[in-house]
C-alpha cells in the first residue's frame, strides 16, 4: 500500500498544511469512518460538527471552517474539489499489462507501443490504438475503429466499426457505442431498415457508464462533446449531438437528431423526444419528459409529485377532468360576474 | 470503394431517371452535405429549399418536386423508402469469415457450411445456425438455441439455452434474450423463485437493438412477431407476446404476460404494465404508463408538460389538492345554483 | 428427461397426495396446456372453471378447490409456493463442467475444487471462488473479488475488481457490478472524477436481473441486502443500500446514497432521487418518482394515468394552468361568501 506524506498531499493539492508535514496516509475516508491513517475531508457545512469526534490522521477543510478540527488540516477554497483530487491517488490501477495472447488482434491494427489489450479482446481490421491506451479484457472493437491517448476501456465494452474516441475517455462495461440508430420506412405495413451509415464520435475527457449506449449516425455522426459526463444505462440515439461538459445521470433517454448544449446536466429516468434544439445551461429535474426545443437556459420539470396511493388515486382520477374542471371555473366566473 | 451508376440505381430501386445514365455515385448523403459522389433525397417537403444548392451527384425526389434540382433525379412516389433501400448498398460487410479458431463450438452443434463465427464466441450443445447466420465476437449462444437463416447477431449478445431466432433477424450488441423472468413466491418474508421453463421465439425480421433483454417464460414462451422492431434498452418481461410489425423505442419496459397487438409503436421510456392486452394499430406518446388494456387503435398518453421548474413546483404542489379542488367546484356550483 | 412419480413430488412439497403414488411425470404446465405428463396448478381461483378441461397429470390445488378436478391432486394451503418449489426440479443444468481450457484465471486466484468455469471467462488477482461456484461463459471478474458458494453467473457478467457476493446469489448476463459510481466536482466548466475507491457487497439469495448494473460506492460500499430481487435493466448507483428481502422491478433506477428499507417492492420504471431513506415496507407503484423520504410503510404513488391522447392534451395543458384554477376557485369562495 503506497503511503504520502502531508506535505506531498499539500503539494498535490495546492493546499495550506497545518500540522505534521511528514505524517504519513495511505487512504480516504468519511468524517465518521477515517481512521489515523486516512484523510478525511468537510464539503458539506452540516457535516462540521463530525469534524470534532473525526479520527483522521487529516481533514481537507476551508479556511473558515479549521477551527472545528484539532488535528492535522489541509487548508482549501474548494474541499470537495481537493477531496476529488485525492481520491486519484487512491484508485487501483489495473493488473494487465501488454497485449494478453488471447486477444485476437487484426493484423492492420496499429497498436501503440505501450498499450494495454486485455485477454479475450477481439480487435477488429484497420483500428487505431493511441499511447497509453487500455482495453479490458473481452471487448470487441470493430473495423476502423480510433481510440486516443491514455482511453481507458473497461471489461466487456463493444465499439462497433468505425467508432472514433477522444483521449482520456474511460468507457465502462457493458457499454455500446456505434450500434444502429432506430430509423426503418413503411413499406405497406413493413419496416424497411435504414442502414445506418454515420458514426459516433467523441471529444476529450468523455466518460460513458455501464450498460450505456450510443447509436451511431444515420448519415452524418453521433457527436459526444469534450468534458461530457454519461451515467449508466443512458440511451443516446442516432445523430444526437451533446455540447461539453453537459453531463446525464442514470437511464435517461435521448431520442434522434437532438442537440443539447454544453453545460447542461440532466438528471436520472428522463426523456428528451426527437429533432428537439436545447441550449446550453439546461437543468432537467429527474423523471422528467422534454418534448419541445429550450431556448433559455434555467431548470425544467414535468411530472407529478409522490403521494400516499390512496389519495393520488383520487387527484390522478381528477387529472382526467381537468379540462372540463376549466371550463366549469370559467362558467361559475361568469355567472357570478352577472351578481356584481 | 464501390460505384454504382445511376442507371444501376434506378433499376434497383425501381425508380424514373432523370439525368445521365452511366454517371458513378459511391454514397449517400443529407441535401446540405452531399458531394458530387453522393445520392440525396427529399423526404420532407420542409427541406424542399435546399434542393438548389444541393452539390449531391443524384436527387431521390417526388416527381411534384423533381423542378427544383437541376442535377440528376431518380423520381420515386415514396422517396423515403427509396432512401431506406438505397442505403442497404452502402453499408460495411464484417470482416470476419468462416469459423475463428478461439471460438468454442460444441461438438454437438450443427452449423450450416457458410456460418460466420467470430473470434471468443461460444456455443452451447445442440445449438443448430441456418445458412448464412453471423455470430459476432464474444457472443454466447446457450445450448439448444436455433437460430434463422441469415440471422445476425453483432458482438457481445448473450442467448440462455433454448432461444429459437427466426429468419434475417438482426441482434445488437449486450442484447441478452432468455433470461429468467421475475416470478418468485412469497413464502413468510423469503422469496422463492420460480425457475423459468418457457423460452424465447421470434419471428422473422426482427430487429433487436443494443442492451435490450427479453426474458423467457415461466411456463409458456415470450413471443415476438415477425417484423417486430426493438430499439436499445427496452426491456421484455416473460410471457409477453408482441403482434407482428410493432416498433418499440428506447427504454421502453413491458411488464410479464402482457400482450400487443399488430402494427403498434410504442416510443421511448414508457412503462405498459403486466397482464395487459393492448389491441392492434395502438400508438403510445414517449413516457406514458399504461395500466389497462387498450381495445381501441389510437394514441393515447400519459403524464404531465414540461414547464419551468418554479411554475412546475406551483402546479404540481396543485395536483395534490385536485380532488379537493373538485369537490370545493362542485359545492360552488350548488351555492350559486340557490341564485339563480 | 428425469420422471418423478407423484409420491416423490408430495414428499418433496410436504403435500397431501390423492391419487396414484407411483404416477410418473416429467414437466409443469399452465391448467390449459398441461398434458399427462405434467403437473400443473391452481394458484388463483379466477381459473379454477379450467380445472374440469384440465389434462395434467396431477394438479397442485388448495384443498377447498380439490373437488373441481378429478384426477390425481397434491394438496397444498399455497400451491403458488408449490409450483415454485416444483419449478426447481425442472430447471436444465448448465453444460460446463470443470474449467475450460479457455479461461484465464490468474494464479493468484483462489479457486474451490468444484468450482465450474465456462469458456472466455477471465478471472483477475487473488480471486476467490468458494464451493460451488458456477461462472458463465465470457464472463470477466476483478482482481479481490470474492464470490460466495453455490453462486451462479450466467454468460457475459462484469464484475469490477473487490465486488464480494454472498451464497446463492445468481447473476444474469449483463449486468455490471462494481462500475465507477458518477461522482464529479466541478472546477469551472469542468468535471474532475472522484474515484470510487468504495467496494459493491451483497448478501445471501440475491438475484440480479440482466443488464442490471450495481456501482461501487465512492468511499463506503454499495450493499445489497439477503434475500433482494432486482430484475433487468435496474440501475442502483453507488453507496445506495438496500434491505433484506426488498425486490425492485425491471427499469427502475435509485440514485446515490438512498437508502431503502426490508421487504420493500418497487415497481418498474421509477425513479428515487439521491440521499433519501425509505422505510421498511414501503411499496412504490410503476414509474413514480420518489423525491423525499418515506417514514411510514405502505403504498405511494406519482403521474398521471393513461388517456385518450386528444383528451390527454386538453387536460395536460390544464395542468400548467392548475395554480392559477385553485387561486381563482378561492377567488369564487370569497366573493361567494359575500352574498351569503
Amino acid at each position: 500500500m503506497r503511503h504520502w506524506t502531508l506535505v506531498e498531499l499539500a503539494q498535490y493539492l495546492d493546499a495550506e498544511l497545518v500540522g505534521a508535514a511528514d505524517y504519513p496516509v495511505s487512504g480516504i475516508s468519511t468524517l465518521v469512518a477515517a481512521q489515523p491513517h486516512q484523510v478525511s475531508f468537510l464539503a458539506n457545512m452540516k457535516y462540521a460538527s463530525q469534524l470534532a469526534d473525526c479520527g483522521a490522521g487529516a481533514v481537507i477543510v476551508h479556511p473558515d471552517q479549521a477551527h472545528h478540527f484539532v488535528g492535522n488540516k489541509l487548508l482549501l477554497a474548494n474541499p470537495y474539489l481537493g477531496y476529488a483530487k485525492l481520491s486519484a491517488l487512491f484508485a487501483p490501477a489495473t493488473s494487465y499489462q501488454g497485449i494478453h495472447p488471447s486477444a485476437v488482434v487484426a493484423q492492420s491494427a496499429s497498436l501503440a507501443a505501450d498499450v494495454v489489450v486485455g485477454p479475450g479482446v477481439v480487435i477488429g481490421e484497420h483500428v487505431r490504438l493511441d499511447k497509453g491506451v487500455s482495453i479490458g479484457p473481452n471487448c470487441v472493437i470493430g473495423d476502423h475503429c480510433i481510440v486516443g491517448a491514455q482511453t481507458c476501456l473497461a471489461a466487456n465494452v463493444t465499439l462497433y466499426h468505425g467508432v472514433i474516441l477522444g483521449q482520456r475517455n474511460l468507457i465502462h462495461s457493458g457499454a455500446v457505442l456505434g450500434a444502429d440508430g432506430f430509423g426503418f420506412a413503411k413499406d405497406g405495413v413493413d419496416w424497411v431498415k435504414i442502414h445506418q451509415l454515420g458514426g459516433v464520435v467523441t471529444g476529450d475527457d468523455v466518460e460513458i457508464g455501464a450498460g450505456t449506449t450510443i447509436d451511431r449516425g444515420a448519415l452524418d455522426d453521433t457527436r459526444i462533446g469534450n468534458g461530457v459526463k454519461l451515467d449508466n444505462q443512458v440511451q443516446i440515439a442516432h445523430n444526437v449531438v451533446l455540447g461539453d461538459y453537459t453531463a446525464i445521470a442514470g437511464c435517461t433517454a435521448i431520442a434522434g437528431s437532438t442537440i443539447l448544449g454544453k453545460n447542461c446536466t440532466i438528471a436520472g429516468a428522463c426523456g428528451i423526444t426527437g429533432h428537439l434544439h436545447l441550449a446550453d445551461g439546461v437543468h432537467v429535474t429527474a423523471m422528467s419528459l422534454v418534448t419541445h426545443s429550450i431556448k433559455e437556459p434555467g431548470a425544467y420539470s414535468s411530472g407529478t409529485g409522490l403521494d400516499d396511493n390512496h389519495k393520488w388515486r383520487r387527484n390522478a382520477a381528477r387529472f382526467k377532468q381537468l379540462d372540463q374542471m376549466a371550463k366549469r371555473l370559467k362558467q361559475l366566473e361568469q355567472e357570478l360576474q352577472k351578481f356584481t
